[in-house]
């Protein structure tokens, strides 16, 4: 028996959802939703090339999916923040069917969402669905995987966890996402106007606190540029020496004033020895480095998709990337 | 509500799980098993030196502890085959007390005993137990966490894991069980009796490929002396050159003729640069070191207690670590 996927969201990410997903022997997909209405009608093997996907069309809401073909899985890759997710996932929920979704704050919902994420999961339990956000950063590197490098300590007195893009081996939207090119002062303007700095850091966090039964208190956050030192020229744009080439972005909290965890991402073009480190000061210490780091357009699919079997298997419920079996590629 | 745990088996490792959980708020010993009738009918503050624990007791088998207080999981510290672990368990499961075991065979019963892993699981689901194989390795570095790096992966061809460990730093025991001092022929005659190898390395395999969804075809396992080139001098034992002052044991499976999947394992005397290191030849590739390695003394035990609140949430069955929830410090 095939799990039968619908994806939600048929941009570059979802477009890159669906080709992983055709090459793997235990799914089927069964259409896809998007609201641009120029997509609307079309096969999938028209916005993707596939031509196995003939017979699947994209559909204008889930509603719409649901009269033809009852998914056992939504892909979901559209908004990044819970209050916006919300309202797209209910009739999904509500219908039965579970969610992998990469919205960055459906991570740990709880964090600034907090009555809408008790109300998801209640609908969750009653329908008999289960919704899991995930990816890469958040959902892997910097959280789920940290969690689970403690699961041979004694005891943790602080964790480090730090993660190094080379922007520059990066698309396009992920070098602009950065900010390359900004002066560095519209760059802070923009921090300050929540347009700018890496969505999900924070809840990456909240999520190793929980894990580790850690009651922290304000979370500190800054944003700072990372600042050309010379003139950069990538493949997609050029960056003027002393114009942004980057960011730098750090969460960290404290335990009765001590600070116990710090995520620190710096993702900027030329960057040097890119990697994904997490550091347990803990009984025994853990010193772990991808070295190399994760590729993140590669990986974040990847870690949706790799989900879904694993969803399947949970009980009902919103459920976080730490509550569901070991992550392994499906 | 403390979870109530009873330790089964007093040798060194259980000693040292009862000072651990006698550490964590969220649980409560209840007593000990073993049948050692010298340490039969004295408290646990007597065998492990923490007062608080004087009403505790060891008693000669489970049943007779079954009659004082009724624990929710027996941690279990004994053998290392399933075959020999089965009868203990047995009696436990049937009472509906969840077990977590160091017994390195119960990583993954259904390699060698297929057959009393499917009778185990049966009789777990029939009386609402649960059963875990767990460690730092067998259990964690080699096994678990390699599958935990493959999450990202959108395909993997292969995958190599290594460790490291520097005897030097380890106990006695350790140091003893890697041939220390054996003449070369002498230690390669034990791994032919099967009397010398690192018991688990074979399920470590099999549970990745498990995983991974790898049907491979027979383990093929290599163990060779590590020669002393020159005297060595420990805090315990003396080597002269020329003789055993390690081991160097290696499994490897293929996949349709294709080597797959290598576990190399060297604990060997002075060993330089020790490490765990995973090595995923996918997309995107990965490449992990925990520099230093894990700690196998200090880890094993945190390994088992970590494992008790997770295994607890989880549904009835014979429980593999990768069914279950990402570790975590607890």
């Amino acid at each position: 028996m095939k799990i039968k996927i619908a994806q939600f969201g048929l941009g570059p990410i979802g477009i890159e959802t669906l080709k992983l997903i055709a090459t793997k022997p235990w799914a089927e997909i069964v259409g896809g939703v998007d609201i641009d209405p120029k997509k609307v009608g079309l096969s999938l093997a028209e916005l993707t090339g596939i031509a196995a996907l003939e017979s699947s069309r994209v559909y204008s809401s889930f509603e719409e999916l649901l009269q033809k073909n009852r998914p056992d899985v939504v892909l979901h890759t559209s908004v990044s923040r819970m209050n916006q997710v919300f309202p797209q996932l209910e009739p999904i929920v509500r219908a039965g069917v579970s969610v992998v979704s990469s919205c960055e704050e459906l991570l740990f919902p709880q964090l600034k969402e907090p009555a809408l994420a008790k109300q998801l999961d209640e609908l969750c339990r009653k329908h008999g669905a289960r919704v899991l956000g995930t990816g890469v950063n958040p959902g892997y590197v910097m959280d789920t995987l940290a969690v689970c490098l403690t699961g041979v300590c004694r005891n943790v007195e602080k964790i480090e966890i730090e993660r190094v893009v080379n922007a520059s081996l990066r698309r396009l939207p992920l070098q602009k996402k950065i900010g390359s090119g900004l002066d560095p002062d519209e760059f802070r303007k923009l921090f300050r106007e929540n347009k700018m700095g890496h969505v999900g850091l924070v809840e990456s966090l909240a999520l190793v606190a929980h894990c580790l039964n850690w009651k922290i208190g304000d979370i500190k956050e800054t944003c700072e540029p990372i600042i050309a030192p010379n003139d950069i020229q990538t493949e997609f744009l050029e960056v003027k020496k002393g114009l942004t080439c980057g960011i730098h972005h750090r969460a960290e909290a404290a335990v009765n004033g001590e600070t116990k965890l710090t995520l620190d991402l710096k993702m900027y073009l030329d960057a040097k020895d890119p990697r994904d480190a997490v550091k347990v000061y803990g009984d025994p210490p853990i010193n772990a480095v991808l070295h190399g780091g994760v590729h993140g357009d590669r990986a974040t699919v990847a870690a949706l998709v790799n989900a879904v079997p694993t969803v399947l298997k949970a009980n009902p419920g919103l459920l976080l990337m730490t509550d569901i079996a070991v992550p392994r590629v499906s």
